[in-house]
């Protein structure tokens, strides 16, 4: 029952503040755990977090911390960290999470020096816990002012990913439960990468139809590497993957698209807001994952080529144009 | 082999246009036909479209004609004439077109008064055809510009199809042969629909998140209604469907989104512009299709009756969201 729940959610960053204040605003008690002590004293006094959600009042029921004693009562805990900060954090937190607490991690990403998805990077550091994945389209933006959302909450274990779709919906924040976290998780990853493309698509002029065609191209490819690496076909088609891909891929506020758009309008590839980026170093760690899996990825590989200067913009489309007509 | 057919694109609009221009474009002989003769011969003279594509030039090899006997030599006539003008246009133009001609409609939509798909109504008028459609994400102009366009053109026989493909097709325009022309079709007309719903949910200010969940969950009852009437359930997540989706439902090019944004701003439905707003209409024949299949339609049925004046923006949200939590 969603009442006797404790959440906490880890990482006081744009999303891991918006999944706190639409829980918050729900009538949830959740506290938002972060590092910088000073940060989170302000964030108690001002019901606001300037620098990641402007303009946004934090409900009076969201808690702050920077004391991991407060994780010891969590049922429920939320990693909302940046993807390559998750083994850290882990191991920074893990000591103090309740042997049965569930731990979720809600980033979008692929571990680059493992290149392992972050379910098994949790599993790696926190190997006791029931594990999930939250991911699917929601700005942060959106959550927190309790605009109507949906995303896709995935765990191996049924009872898991029910007990925690019921458990974190609001009515405004709908989750729905999927038993693929492998597929959810390449879907949230990857649809990085193809907004990428989509922005080099804009950038370069070539239109709307082209982006529409590589849109559906590039699921289509996200599907073949899913099912190699032993998830399902369809789990990207929907909320995780097609749903977060045309958010993120028509949608200015995406810095993965205005990255993309760049890279179309001939400018090099600028790495040096690298960790913003996450899309840029998902595209080498998915060409390789494409290739140990025997997968052609052509789309993610072209976003990889370009990126690193090895391929030009109009060598790419005619690559992608040119492939064989095959049955769709 | 593409150098023996001849083609005639029935229909002087801006897709039919287009289709002459991209194909004249890559060297094919194609007459593009209309039933106004002083039009055909303006757009002989002018070498432009200025009604339809303006500033785009006509390539010498495309050629225009207003008499039918021109139909007698084609081997692949296409018909880029409105849905509801399919029939008529088949009784007109179908005593001089040969009886081995393959005709493919290029038109995305539902006969009104029959519920039929045009492939069905082209079955009716000229039952001993080869019959095709040509459905997915094209503008007009990005094909008349020669930009890279990709699109499904689907038939019962494997052979027809691939033959259409490989004959239509252009370096810039590309076709992948589908052997699903329900499932192609329901994703042309349907699309139209959830544009519909995603210029509601943009006009009431429902937020990105919202705009890409309805997306999401929209293709999941898209597949529900191809399935049950015979088509196969990934149709409509590749390039007719999803991808034709998100060219509609994210270009304010679209008449469909524009029209759904004023019902979200809450004007009234203004169908005074009827045969433009292809998916007012289509919302309720596809309404009455998912009610006689038995299939749960819940985006269409409320975009019908907001359309209808039978809904509110607020009320359809709110049913939308609260519909129970199931596994995705």
């Amino acid at each position: 029952m969603s009442e006797q729940e404790k959440f906490v959610v880890v990482g006081a960053g744009a999303f891991g503040t918006a999944l706190g204040t639409v829980m918050a605003l729900d009538g949830r008690s959740v506290t938002l755990m972060g590092r910088d002590p000073s940060l989170m004293a302000d964030l108690r006094n001002d019901r606001v977090h300037n620098a990641a959600l402007p303009g946004v009042p934090l409900p009076d029921l969201l808690q702050f911390s920077a004391e991991p004693d407060a994780l010891e009562e969590a049922t429920i805990v939320l990693f909302a960290v940046p993807s390559q900060a998750h083994a850290d954090a882990a191991r920074h937190y893990g000591p103090y999470i309740h042997r049965d607490a569930a731990v979720v991690t809600a980033a979008k990403g692929i571990e680059r020096k493992s290149g392992l998805l972050l379910t098994q990077v949790l599993e790696r550091e926190l190997p006791h816990h029931p594990l999930a994945v939250l991911s699917g389209p929601g700005f942060a933006g959106d959550l927190a002012r309790g605009l109507p959302t949906a995303m896709a909450i995935a765990a191996n274990d049924q009872a898991i990913a029910e007990r925690l779709a019921r458990s974190l919906s609001t009515p405004s924040f709908r989750l729905y439960a999927s038993l693929d976290p492998v597929g959810v998780q390449l879907g949230g990853a990857l649809k990085n990468v193809l907004a990428i493309a989509c922005g080099v698509v804009e950038g370069a002029g070539l239109g709307d139809s082209a982006r529409a065609a590589l849109i559906s191209r590039g699921l289509a490819e996200m599907s073949r590497l899913v099912v190699a690496m032993g998830g399902q076909p369809d789990t990207v088609r929907g909320l995780s993957g097609l749903g977060d891909l045309v958010l993120t891929a028509t949608s200015h506020q995406s810095r993965n698209l205005r990255f993309g758009i760049g890279l179309g309008q001939g400018e090099p590839a600028d790495m040096s807001g690298g960790n913003l980026i996450e899309g840029a170093y998902t595209a080498a760690i998915a060409a390789s994952l494409g290739e140990s899996h025997h997968v052609e990825l052509p789309v993610t590989e072209a976003v990889a080529a370009i990126i690193e200067g090895r391929l030009d913009v109009r060598s790419a489309m005619e690559q992608l144009m040119s492939r064989p007509i095959t049955t769709e």
